[in-house]
């Protein structure tokens, strides 16, 4: 495998760190490629991220991604909206489920669902006039990008509880309507069971029965806002991981940002990166050691062994070096 | 006062009678104007709404509504939508507070905010191009728009606790930009305390630590999802009151829907609608009054009165002659 690594900015070069240790404690036969992207580099060069390492991402089989932070560049493109544009990484996925030992805000563990978010298109498509008196965005939603999206939502449906839900805002935006109906036709075709929900219902919803939820597709904002709005069922923004997946690409990283009030204190969360560590090795289809990863994780949470954010008292290293350990004497 | 009443379809059948009686308990000097509007109006008459009907809200001193069904019908427009746009309601104000004897999903009630949503614009311009393989909506952002419900949010910051949060998504769309410069700029002049936060990061933020805000001041479908998602926070949907302020006009609404699938039973919530009718009193100018909705609220959630949904045995109705009894005694 041949792994383009990019740590960024801030707690970037923490967690990708502590997630690269534990990858070498799997004894994989990993080629890594760092590269080194964001507001950093800027500094440094003046562009954040360059053609040619567009070029090295895209002759990778996989990246691992810390998090990068925005320069104060009014003209700045961001690293990771042009690393998915570039890769066409159309479906981004949020995997939200309790961790053990690690209480939501909900102080309940009955719930796993997964956002699949559709991740080129909706707000996110650069098309904008900005005024002086007036400025706009265009919304796109089309036919292709729905049905690849719904698609990717339907199979990974059947491999789970075969539930999905799609949420739209169609009877404000009768674009939304395009996604809806291919959405249905789609799970229809796979004899996928589904339902719909208005995004604002379904933001309620989520927070007062997220057990009832499998697989939730959606446009690409409203799956920014509620998977990071989940992340405080799971307990925290430092434990969510995610993927974003394209023909041929796929990009793992902590739904997390680059944190700079603590940055550099040994001090955020490594679940997160570390669990896209996981993410990633189930997609190349490394079955074990995204086992092994997981158990050492339950291990290490289970004996206390926590982050301040989870009110422990262990820094970023502690916590990798226990998955770490608890790998090796398998 | 002269005060149009919209039942509407639903459990707005139930729930506007409910608050009806409680303004009747108050003796005052109301002329009532009952207005038909929506799905059953549309089936009766072929339309859900006439610009007649809008003559006569125009000319009442504010309106209390309930709730609409939404017809079958693709070239349906939101009856909501409609009066909306046609008073020029640009301000949509949700205050999230706790009740006394109710739990939302953390279990506290240290919390204390109003979410104030442009009402007029964002993705709700209805400028869209509808095409079978691809749809757009534009997404407006005008510098009048966010100059009046900045202003708006100021006001109202300063009657509270003088702090404001500007919700947006700027690092995506330059077209928020705007929102957030104007919303800055008025903050300052207004000697208002502010800051902002990121759409994802403020539906995270809320549901963690919701005691941290006052004044919330977003574009208009972020608002839409935000108070709806802040209904868990304070157990339920059916507790939610807003007002929709332009000016001259001024309509009440519960934030819940009509519900078709309680109708009819007697089991609807009716705080979200008298606690619509207390923000109108106030509006008015009715403290008083306003003050005694609020008291004999409190002193009916106090005796366990409470419909099922706050996990009660109580009828709509038993609930609003709780409140009309404690009223009459004052
Ligand atoms: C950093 C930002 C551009 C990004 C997004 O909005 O997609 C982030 O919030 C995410 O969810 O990955
Ligand atoms: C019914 C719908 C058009 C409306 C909206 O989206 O504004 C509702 O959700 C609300 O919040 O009042």
């Amino acid at each position: 495998m041949k792994l383009a690594i990019i740590e960024g900015d801030g707690i970037g070069k923490e967690v990708i760190p502590a997630a690269v240790k534990v990858l070498d404690a799997l004894r994989m036969d990993v080629e890594k490629i760092p590269v080194e992207l964001g507001y950093g580099k800027w500094e440094r060069t003046g562009s954040a991220i360059t053609d040619q390492d567009i070029d090295i991402l895209k002759s990778c089989d996989c990246i691992l991604f810390g998090a990068v932070t925005t320069p104060p560049d009014p003209d700045y493109k961001s690293v990771l909206l042009t690393i998915r544009k570039e890769l066409d990484m159309y479906a981004n996925i949020r995997p939200i489920k309790p961790l053990p030992c690690v209480n939501g805000i909900l102080g309940r563990n009955d719930f796993n669902f997964v956002i699949v978010r559709e991740n080129t298109e909706g707000l996110y498509s650069g098309i904008e006039e900005i005024g002086e008196d007036a400025s706009y965005t265009k919304r796109v939603v089309t036919r292709k990008g729905s049905q690849r999206i719904a698609e990717y939502a339907c199979k990974l449906a059947k491999s789970r509880q075969n539930k999905l839900t799609i949420v739209h805002k169609s009877n404000v935006m009768k674009s939304d309507k395009l996604f809806l109906d291919v959405c249905r036709s789609t799970a229809a075709a796979h004899e996928v069971e589904y339902g719909d929900e208005l995004v604002d219902s379904m933001a309620y919803k989520l927070m007062v029965s997220p057990e009832k939820y499998d697989v939730i597709v959606t446009t690409n904002l409203f799956g920014d806002i509620l998977s990071d709005m989940s992340g405080a069922l799971v307990g925290g923004l430092g434990l969510l991981p995610s993927a974003n997946i394209g023909a041929g690409h796929a990009f793992f990283e902590p739904v997390h940002g680059s944190a700079p009030d603590i940055a550099g204190e040994d001090l955020a969360n490594p679940i997160a990166a570390i669990l896209s560590l996981k993410m990633l090795l189930e997609w190349h289809g490394n079955m074990t050691e995204a086992a092994l990863i997981e158990e050492a994780l339950e291990s290490t949470l289970n004996r206390g062994i926590k982050t301040p954010d989870l009110g422990g008292s262990f820094t970023t290293e502690e916590v990798a070096e226990s998955i770490v350990d608890h790998i090796r004497i398998k």
